[in-house]
């Protein structure tokens, strides 16, 4: 058997919306929450993919996340819209409230989409795009679990609190820059322990509070802020506004929820999550053309980019050349679209 | 002659206002921009304190400032407001929009304040302090000139594009952090350079693009985002929120305007700002009660602080023992007292 397969972009979501309405997910639900799996696959964010499915599947047939989860959207003020996610997957939570709170942007100026109850987190690029293609300028945050200890501790306090930002561009898919405000991503750790190579200083302590470069104790330990306390005041920031203010659980709630289940795979962590939402056209109207001259002036320097590009180069190659697929873990998947 | 005097809060505070009117500025004006001055000496922030007098006292002189401009502020849709400061001080042209734009975050949830034509860029703390006084959450940005380099490239275009962010908080001064996105303060590197000793691997790189430690040779070249490509992501953030949202300059622009001009002490740079203005009760009513739940967190681990407590200390300390100036700045202003 080939160590890897390659899927077209429609059969990664074609299987992607079978798999989850066959363990329990409505329609409604699946066609998004696949969506987001296709995309992620697509532009070569890969831990946002296929590889989630399993860890959905086994919420949804334990019982932790519920697939037919319908969002209470509420109109709490004129710029303000609140979602609750009732315990669902995010991102048809986020879509809920989406025409809402672009409305509100388009006719106010600025508007704010809070959710609580997520049952788990997503790919905020994904999201924060949605919003950019409405003509939006869009600054999203979300709390998770605790991973990271506050600058000067070494308890696991903050999530990894990403942080998402879209622009939108004349004739071209937003800009859009996505990523933790810890020093790296959980993810980047896990891959370092299985590689068995180092991790940079400044990513983690071990559990005795002293710096390391081991990525197994760094996941036994505490992971840090990004930039040092920049980044740790950033990440209060994330926490104050995605959760403090939306009524979602700040990290740490999240994380003592997750223990009392026992789970880590996907929620329910009752996160909470913030978008932020400015219609550029509301204080003149050369803002794109504007954008279109200080990215000029950023790609005038060699060894620049403009943040998401990458992923846009990947997302026209898949549509092209198809999407590899480890064998294993599609064959884990085609095997639970029956329970 | 000692090398330092001690004055009291209302000494730097009087002191402050007859230079800057005996020089030009609107009663008006000298009000808010001696109180910055004064709150900057008092929080131990003294490179917006006294020392910026000479600076502001020169660009009116010289007519590159307009001490007595009168900002005007446009009422553009139900969440935003528009503030031309006119090519003078930015603090009473954020005064002047401040009404207005609170009355609109408690009205709508939220609120967006653009600022453009500012002369001078001023202690962000300071501005995002007087939001969060109201009640407000408050999260500001804003322009300068070009000093920092996007990742990846190695010629100035970004400004040290400073993020500010307020948190109300329960019987207590909100919580302010404000800092700089580059990887430090260009005072720093100046520090560094006056007393001879070497800056951090990170900060800069000299004039040929290679890193360099010496203080000498990165005041010659460019500075550095925080944090790498994230920081350089939200450098980008702030470039488009407050410039490119507002209609202030881009950092880049700001440079050629100031080069023009011949003249680098204060403006006018028409730089941009913009403040993100909401209101924490419309989600929900416990928010402040959260607020001091994650900071209890936060301060259960030894080593830990809260970000602006260091200077809320400060505050509490000059107002008993009073603020040490240099002497020769001292005797500096005082000359300015009369033209």
């Amino acid at each position: 058997m080939a160590e890897t397969v390659n899927l077209s972009v429609d059969e990664v979501r074609s299987l992607s919306t079978e798999v989850l309405i066959a363990n329990g997910m409505s329609d409604t639900n699946a066609d998004v929450v696949a969506d987001v799996v296709t995309q992620a696959e697509a532009d070569g964010t890969h831990s946002h993919g296929l590889f989630r499915i399993p860890g959905y599947v086994s919420s949804m047939r334990s019982g932790r996340m519920d697939g037919k989860a319908v969002p209470e959207v509420n109109d709490k003020s004129p710029g303000l819209v609140a979602v609750d996610s009732r315990g669902g997957f995010s991102p048809p939570a986020i879509l809920a409230g989406k025409p809402l709170a672009t409305e509100k942007a388009k006719s106010q100026g600025i508007s704010v989409l809070g959710l609580r109850n997520n049952g788990n987190l997503n790919a905020l690029w994904w999201e924060a795009e949605r919003f950019g293609e409405e003509g939006l300028i869009c600054l999203t945050m979300s709390t998770s679990q605790s991973f990271v200890a506050p600058w000067g501790g070494n308890r696991a306090l903050f999530g990894t609190d990403p942080i998402a930002f879209a622009c939108p561009r004349d004739g071209k898919p937003p800009m859009v820059f996505d990523y933790a405000t810890s020093a790296s991503a959980r993810g980047e750790i896990q891959v370092a322990a299985r590689e068995g190579h180092s991790i940079p200083k400044g990513w983690a302590l071990d559990k005795d509070g002293n710096d390391t470069t081991d990525p197994a104790a760094a996941l036994d330990g505490v992971q840090l802020p990004f930039g040092g306390h920049k980044g740790n005041a950033i990440m209060i920031m994330v926490e104050l506004l995605a959760a403090g203010l939306t009524g979602g659980n700040f990290c740490f709630e999240a994380q003592e929820q997750i223990e009392k289940f026992g789970a880590n795979d996907a929620g329910p962590s009752s996160a909470g999550q913030v978008f932020i939402l400015i219609d550029p056209k509301g204080f003149h109207t050369t803002f794109l053309q504007r954008v279109e001259g200080l990215f000029d002036q950023i790609l005038a320097q060699d060894g620049t980019r403009i943040p998401g590009d990458r992923r846009y180069a990947n997302r026209r190659r898949s549509a092209i050349e198809g999407i590899e697929c480890q064998a294993a873990l599609y064959q884990e998947i085609l095997d639970m679209r029956s329970r």
